[in-house]
C-alpha cells in the first residue's frame, strides 16, 4: 500500500477516471485518507514531486497542487532544501492540531490514538529505551565484566540437561522452588528476615514487583508515600498504576516519617529504601524505623521495603530488613539481582507476608506467568554451591576500591574543600552543586565532553531539588575513573558543601 | 527462631524464671505472640508434647495445659490421632474468627487483610497454580516430549557466548532486535500481516500481552468485548484490570458481530481469536471478518487478536491475520511461542500499530522489564535458520495424526453416532455433551479415573452453556490416547449430536 525507500514515501492513492472531481482533489483526499487510516505516518519524507507525478500518473503540477493544499492544511509541512515532510500531528482534526501544539512532547512521538487515561499516564513517564553502553560515570550499572560468565555458563550447561518431559510444561507463577528456597535461605541470613519459600515470589526485577505490589494493595487514587527525592522507576510504576504519590522528605536519617504524617495524605503503601536509601544514600535511623513501623501498624498501610542494593555496603552490614522488626506482617521486601548480578538476568523477588502468598501468585499468573525457567535454575544452582555469595563478597572489595579512586579523583580535580563523601556503600556518591547551578545543564555539558553523569534534581518532586550529580562507579576500572575524572574539573566553580541527607 | 522439622514445629518461647507469672501462661503467651507476629504459621503440625517439654525445658505436664487452653481459644485445633496444629485463622481476632467461618473459601486460605479492589477481583479468579504433568486428555499442552531439546542445547550453548560486556547490561523492554526481526518476518509470511521490527514488542506470553493491551488501551470500566464461550485467561486478565467485560456469542461462524453490536455495550476494545474461535474451533467467516473490521473502524474499537495457535492448522493454512485486512490500523496482534514450542519458554509477542510502539515499549519497561534475554537469543537463532519453522511443520503433522486417532478412539467408544468433529486445526476436539448432563462432575469422574479432561460449560459466562468436554490430543502417543480412550466409554449415556459453534 505504501511503497518507501531511501528517496522518500510514495503512497499508492487512489484516482477515478473519468471523474466529475479533478484529480488534484481526488489525490488530496486519498492521502488525508491515508493518513487518518495510519497507512501513512508522521514524520515520514515523501518522495520527490517528480517521482510521485511518475508513480500516480498525473502532472507534476498536480503535484505541487497538492502539497500546496495539505501544506495549508497542515497536513505536510515543507523544509527548504529537505523536502515534504508528512507533519506529526497531522492524523488530529485541525482543531485539536492548533491547541495542542507543542503538547505531545518531543517531536519524535507521534500524537496518539485513543489511549487509555492510565495508558496516557504511561506514556507521559520517560522511556529510558534500550540501555545505552557503560562509560564513566554512569550510575547504577554493576561491573559487567566481573559477571561470573564462565561459571555460570557452566551451570547453564549442567541444569539444562534437566529441562526436558514435564519440567518444559512450567512452574508456578511464584517461580521455580529450589529457587525460592535458595532465595529464602539467602534473605533470612543476610538481612535478619525470618520466611519461608512459600513467601518468595520470583519477579523480572523490581519494576514488576511494584507494579504488581501497587495493583495488589491500592487501588486507582489511593495515596502512595515515596521519597524525596526518589528513585524514577518508582515514580513511574506507581504513576502508572493511578496512585496519588504523596512524596515525602528525605533528610540524612532518610525518610521523614514524622513529616510525612503531619504534611501528607494518610498512604495506603509507603514506599522506602531503608537500608540505603535512593540517591541520597542516607540510611533510616533506628528512630525513624520505629515510628514508620509503628505507623504502619497503627493505620492499617503497608509497606515496600526496595532492598535494592543492601548487599553493597562495605564498612559494616545493612540495618536489618524492616520486616525482621515488623511484628504486623505490614512489609512486602524487594530484592533484585540486576544490581549484585546483571540487569539483564531479569530477576528479582518479593517477600510478602503469609496470607498475601495466594494473591501474589495469581496475579503473576494472571498478568505475567512465571520468570524465565532456565534462568532460575542457573540461579538457584548457584546460590546453593555459594557462587553468588562468593561473588557478591568480590563485588563488596571491588567497588569499595573504586569508590576510594572516584573519590580520591573528585578530590584532585574539584579541591580538597569538598565535603566527605559516605563511603560505605552504593554504586554511586552524591557531588553537591551550589544553589545556582543548574544540573541539568552541568550533565549536558558533561556528557558533550563523553562523561556521563546523572543529575540530582530530576529525583526531587515539588519545589525544593538539591542541585548535584550522580557519580556511579562500579562499573569502571580505576584507570578509567581516574581518566574520566579529569574532566570533572569543568565542574570546579559549582561545587557546594553536602547538604544533610545528601552526602 | 522457628524450628520446624519431620518432628513438626517446634517455636522458641520467651520464659522468664524466675517470674510471678505461671511458666504455662508464659509459654501461652509467648506462642500467642509469635502467631500474631506471623512467625508461627497457619496450618503448621506441632512437635510432640515430649519433644516441646525437652526443647522448652518445661514439664510435659505444662505443654499439655498450653495445648488445652489455646485450643479452646480456638487458635491451636488438636486432631486425633494426628496431633496438634496451628489454626488456619488464629491470627484473627475472636471475634473476626468467629465471624468468618467459612468464608475464607479453602480450608487453606487464610482470610485477607486489606486487598486493594483489584487485588481481590485477581484473588477471585481461579488460581491454576503449578501446572499439572500432562496425562491424556489435557488440553492446551503441546507435546512436551518433541520440543527439540538438543539443537536447542546446541544454540543455547552457542549464543551464550555472546552474552558477555555490554550485552549483560540488557536490551530495549520491547525485546531483543534480531528476535523481533525474525518474528516481523515470520508474520508477515506466514500471516500475510506486514510490519517492521519495530512493531514487535516480545512478551514473556500471551497474559502479558493481554495486561499490557488492555491497560494501555482500556480503562477501569470501559466495555470490553470478548466471546462466549472463550478463554478463561482472557476473562482473568481483562477482570484484573476492571474491564466491564460483554460477552459475546459465538456460533459456527465465530463471534457473531451483529449480536455483539445489538445486545453489548459499545467497546473499547474486542477480544476475538478469528483464526480458530478458543474453545468451540470455529473461524472467523469473511462476513463476520468485514463487520468486525468496518465497526471498529467506525468506532474507534481496538481489536487484539488472540492467534493461539494459527500455526496449528492442519488441512490448509489458516485465514491471514485480520490486521492485513484493517486498513484503519486499530489491531494489536498477539502470538505465542507457548503452543508451538513450550510453556515454559515464557515468550510471547504483540505487533503493534506503528503509533502505538513508543507506548507499549513504556509500559513494558515501567512495568516489567524485559524478556529473558537469554532465551530471546537462542529463539532468534531458531527462527533465522529455520529450525522453528521446521519444528511447527512436524508438529502440524504429528498433531494431525494424534487428532485422527483419538477421533478414531472416541467413535470406538461412544460409537458411531457422535458427531463429525472439525479436524482441521487445533489440540484438542469438543465432545458435546446432553443439555441434561453436568459436564463438570463428569470431568471430576473421569478425573477420579486418571484422565484429565476440561469441562466446556465454564467458558461461558451468563445463562446458556453449553455442556461438552474438552479432549486434548497433541501432548500424547496413539498409544497413550487409545488406552485412556477407553474410559471414555463411561460418557456412552450423555454424548449428544454437536451444537453448531461447537463442532
Amino acid at each position: 500500500m505504501v511503497k518507501t525507500n531511501a528517496k522518500g514515501l510514495s503512497p499508492i492513492v487512489e484516482i477515478e477516471r473519468p471523474s466529475r472531481t479533478a484529480i488534484h482533489l481526488q489525490v488530496a483526499e486519498s492521502l488525508r485518507r491515508g493518513i487518518q487510516d495510519g497507512r501513512i505516518v508522521g514524520g515520514a519524507r515523501l518522495a520527490s514531486s517528480r517521482i510521485l507525478a511518475s508513480d500516480w500518473g498525473v502532472s507534476r503540477n498536480t503535484v505541487i497542487q497538492v502539497f500546496a493544499t495539505l501544506v495549508a492544511e497542515g497536513i505536510l509541512v515543507s523544509r527548504v532544501g529537505d523536502g515534504t515532510y508528512v507533519a506529526m500531528d497531522a492524523r488530529l482534526d485541525p482543531e485539536t492540531r492548533a491547541n495542542t501544539d507543542g503538547i505531545g512532547g518531543s517531536p519524535g512521538i507521534y500524537p496518539f490514538r485513543d489511549l487509555s487515561r492510565r495508558g496516557r499516564i504511561l506514556l507521559s513517564e520517560p522511556d529510558y529505551g534500550v540501555p545505552e553502553r557503560p562509560r564513566p560515570f554512569m550510575p547504577n550499572v554493576p561491573d559487567l565484566r566481573s559477571f561470573p560468565i564462565r561459571s555460570w555458563l557452566r551451570l547453564l550447561n549442567e541444569v539444562s540437561g534437566a529441562l526436558t518431559g514435564d519440567a518444559l510444561s512450567g512452574v508456578s507463577s511464584a517461580g521455580f522452588m529450589p529457587l525460592r528456597k535458595a532465595i529464602a535461605h539467602h534473605v533470612s541470613i543476610t538481612r535478619a528476615l525470618p520466611c519461608t519459600a512459600d513467601q518468595v515470589i520470583v519477579t523480572t526485577g523490581s519494576q514488576q514487583g511494584l507494579d504488581l505490589t501497587s495493583r495488589l494493595l491500592a487501588d486507582r487514587g489511593d495515596p502512595i508515600w515515596m521519597e524525596n527525592p526518589g528513585y524514577l522507576g518508582t515514580q513511574a510504576a506507581l504513576a502508572a498504576n493511578g496512585a496519588n504519590i504523596q512524596r515525602v522528605p528525605v533528610d540524612g536519617e532518610g525518610m521523614d516519617i514524622a513529616a510525612g504524617i503531619e504534611r501528607a495524605l494518610a498512604p495506603r503503601l509507603i514506599c522506602v529504601s531503608a537500608a540505603r536509601q535512593f540517591p541520597t544514600g542516607a540510611v533510616l535511623s533506628p528512630s525513624r524505623r520505629h515510628a514508620l513501623l509503628e505507623f504502619a501498624s497503627r493505620t492499617g498501610a503497608w509497606i515496600i521495603e526496595d532492598d535494592y542494593d543492601s548487599e553493597l555496603h562495605y564498612a559494616a552490614p545493612p540495618p536489618i530488613a524492616l520486616g525482621a522488626q515488623d511484628r504486623g506482617s505490614r512489609v512486602v521486601f524487594m530484592g533484585t539481582f540486576s544490581t549484585t548480578l546483571v540487569p539483564s538476568l531479569r530477576l528479582g523477588y518479593l517477600v510478602v507476608p503469609q496470607d498475601l502468598i495466594p494473591a501474589f501468585t495469581n496475579a503473576r499468573s494472571i498478568s505475567q506467568g512465571h520468570a524465565s525457567l532456565l534462568e532460575q535454575m542457573v540461579l538457584a544452582e548457584m546460590m546453593n554451591r555459594g557462587t553468588y555469595a562468593a561473588h557478591v563478597r568480590r563485588m563488596r572489595k571491588l567497588y569499595r576500591e573504586r569508590q576510594e579512586v572516584l573519590v580520591s579523583t573528585i578530590k584532585e580535580h574539584l579541591g580538597y574543600f569538598v565535603p566527605e563523601f559516605e563511603r560505605t556503600s552504593g554504586m554511586h556518591v552524591v557531588l553537591p552543586l551550589v544553589p545556582e547551578a543548574n544540573d541539568v545543564r552541568l550533565a549536558q555539558r558533561l556528557a558533550e565532553t563523553g562523561i556521563l553523569t546523572r543529575p540530582l534534581s530530576p529525583f526531587f518532586s515539588g519545589g525544593e531539588a538539591l542541585q548535584g550529580l550522580l557519580l556511579g562507579f562500579a562499573a569502571f576500572r580505576p584507570e578509567e575513573l581516574t581518566r574520566a575524572g579529569e574532566k570533572l574539573s569543568a565542574l570546579f566553580d559549582y561545587v557546594a558543601p553536602a547538604e544533610p541527607g545528601c552526602s
